[in-house]
């Protein structure tokens, strides 16, 4: 309550500032070093299970899907065991079985990879689960979110382009340091296997350990990313995301697609579409399809917070992957804008950008109109590839910084969405080299729907 | 000879016209009414083959793929005899197995589906060939093209959008009353089979009766389009182009894709690169990947002639699926232009249309340069899904006329592309109400690559 009254105070000094910011905090070449694959050995125990990881198991939030690794298929290595904390002698202890596969990759052979859904669990509660048998069990736990509902407080971290570099741990622990984020929304390019010859896939299983401390916690929604591709021809590796479709799953059927690239779950007050910026999009694909019919079911009398996810910006003033996203944009710009979607998260570049409000969709072949407007109706766009990587940090920007750019920094960091209620949700984006507290850029974002009144951004919170 | 003097004297005319022409021959409702399932009952004799097609089976003309349909799948029904026509009593008859398969589709369950592609045959030679057993043999032939080269005269025929409805009819066999043609280029949208209910699979089957007279005697390089997508999901028919993939194959390994929606073939004097509007382009994606490597590989001295065949049209000023292809164009035009590609043919509108040699990729997302400009490293676009469809004619353009826009009219047609050399290749559009002899849109084309000089269009050849 006491931030919230400070960030009113604050509001009103940024409200001097013109046009959009390049913030002046850059360091010219941010280490992207990777930690070595001996950062993160299995842990020990005959077989036991590693690169516990957690995402959303069904359309509403009561389900869970848990995912864990072994280095063999056991009897039972396939099995959690979960319950709910803190029920005192009134402990009932659920089964349920995963489903197990395994994959090769060049000269890589992966160990038993289990994806386990559990359903009907209580809202808002806190569960323990046990994965592994006999001595080597592990025990986690994570806590549901409250009924979906238009005015329930919950807090998303978000999370790009994480890698697992000396960075990204940073990153990662700053992340994890403050106790608000409840589940993470991850816009994609997770370990990097891709930067190694061959795509060195033990990555992945590094990946999947660095990752554990916070995964095996709470929630990742994923969006794809380039480097999950996976697409090596000339190794006779043609299949695009196998490891990455082996390794991590998610509800997609429970939202009427046919892919786990694209999908959407709804999560406290928040109904979060998950885009592929790698698969078709083209009218009449599965996707388009998809997403055309998805955003006719959206209630935002249920859910007011439109969040979409995908990896490569729409709008990005960064020099690196410049207008990739513009094929994309093409396609659906005008559908988000229609749909009054609050807030468009994407990773891909490695930098921090947030956007004004824009549409770029009065365009057509003959008229010449296609510079980005200020549109109350429209997305805010973040670019949030700044999670540490491997290739290093993005550095240099189109100048003059463009008008549909609010703010831009060359950093590593993460951001908070603190949603508030139906109208206001507190957005935060915290440079790693600043204490947690310290947003760099941070907004009071109004619910398009409910409240679409014009933000106002502060550059700096506590500076 | 003839003909081309009397092309000659004629361009001096249309010098005179100025500004894209919106031809006045419309016919409101052209009929567009399929014919029955009956028209087109299988052959009889027992388990005699069917649907017999043909298709390019290497990258640069000595291979074939033959394609046909038998009932049921005996001994011998998969495989095909051939030999040189005409070789006296030196008949060398060889056998070549094909590769066999069938599907099912909600209530529909397919005959065995054979494809067999033969290969090392002679250059510019004619071939007879034989399928089915005892007394359901079928012979047909076919004539192999010239080796590929830069001087190499070879004309090829353009339908798109075909369908089997009666204007259908009318179209194919108007371009088959004209000896000329030797290989069809197809935009995609064959047999209109998901019109019907649950998308009908015997409209498949009637397709491929339908063309059998054309496909069994000359082969056709297809671009897949919506039309082929069978994407059903509420009827459980959740994989893209599955009935496609499994009745029309090609050779796309030879071109070192990973999928038969996107690939490249060398006939004669043309270099033809096929791209799927209904897969994933974007950056990183195995299309796009593929696109860049391909575009490196093409040698105009060797082919002269690039042709790229897409079924969505870039530049397209009737009023259906206007823009549809703008996500595409997007992605690649700027590639097509660095390229030099002479020419671009699309389907889907069902109407004809010609583009001036324009781009459009000096945008960029803040400097609103988004109108197409004349640009003598351009393609020609011509959008042809005027073949015959089954939703009838489109009949209704943007007004006023773009730029962009040479010639457009509403009705059904195909087109001729003679090439003639390296430099120069006639080409000609001709309505169906039309004696064959006459163009009502003509061209003569000068090669981007060799010859840039900008061309002059006849709106009507023997008027
Ligand atoms: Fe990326
Ligand atoms: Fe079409």
């Amino acid at each position: 309550m006491k931030i919230f009254i400070l960030s009113i105070l604050l509001l009103s000094i940024t409200t001097l500032i013109n046009g959009g910011i390049t913030s002046k905090y850059v360091r010219q070449a941010q280490p992207a070093n990777e930690m070595s694959l001996e950062t993160f050995p299995s842990p020990p125990g005959h077989n036991a299970p590693e690169q516990v990881h957690l995402t959303q198991g069904d359309r509403d939030g009561r389900g869970m899907i848990i995912s864990w690794v072994t280095p063999l298929n056991l009897a039972g290595s396939d099995v959690v065991t979960y319950w709910i904390a803190d029920n005192g002698s009134d402990v009932k202890r659920r089964k349920k079985k995963a489903s197990t596969s395994s994959y090769k990759f060049y000269d890589y052979s992966s160990g038993f990879l289990h994806h386990s859904t559990i359903k009907n669990l209580e809202y808002d509660t806190k569960y323990i689960y046990e994965v592994g048998t006999d001595k080597s069990v592990r025990q986690f736990s994570f806590t549901t979110p409250p009924k979906v509902g238009p005015d329930v407080p919950y807090t998303f971290g978000i999370i790009g382009d994480l890698g697992q570099t000396y960075a990204s741990n940073e990153t990662l622990y700053q992340y994890m340091s403050n106790p608000k984020g409840q589940t993470i929304l991850f816009p994609g390019d997770l370990a990097y296997q891709d930067n190694h010859p061959n795509h060195d896939q033990r990555k992945w299983d590094t990946y999947g350990r660095f990752m554990e401390p916070c995964a095996a916690y709470q929630p990742i929604i994923y969006a794809a990313g380039n480097h999950e591709i996976d697409f090596v021809p000339n190794i006779g590796e043609r299949h695009p995301f196998r490891p990455y479709s082996h390794r991590y799953t998610n509800a997609f059927k429970t939202s009427g697609s046919i892919s786990p690239l694209w999908y959407s779950v709804r999560r406290g007050p928040a109904h979060i579409i998950v885009l592929s910026s790698y698969s078709g999009y083209g009218k009449y694909t599965p996707q388009y399809v998809w997403l055309e019919q998805e955003l006719k079911k959206v209630n935002r009398e249920e859910t007011p917070w439109l969040i979409v996810m995908v990896h490569s910006p729409w709008y990005n003033s960064v020099n690196y992957h410049y207008m990739e996203g513009e094929s994309m944009r093409v396609m659906f710009e005008s559908w988000f804008v229609n749909s009054k979607v609050d807030l468009v998260l994407a990773g891909h570049v490695h930098a921090y950008e947030r956007s004004e409000r824009v549409s770029n969709i009065k365009y057509n072949i003959t008229n010449g109109l296609s510079t980005p407007v200020k549109d109350p109706n429209a997305p805010i766009y973040i670019t949030i590839g700044d999670g540490g990587n491997i290739e290093g940090i993005a550095n240099s920007f189109t100048d003059p910084q463009p008008s549909y750019s609010a703010y831009r920094e060359s950093s590593f960091g993460h951001a908070l969405l603190e949603i508030k209620n139906k109208t206001h949700a507190q957005y935060t984006w915290h440079r790693n080299q600043d204490n947690e507290a310290i947003a760099a850029d941070s907004v009071m974002m109004y619910n398009r729907y409910f409240f679409p009144k014009e933000e106002t951004a502060r550059d700096c919170f506590i500076c």
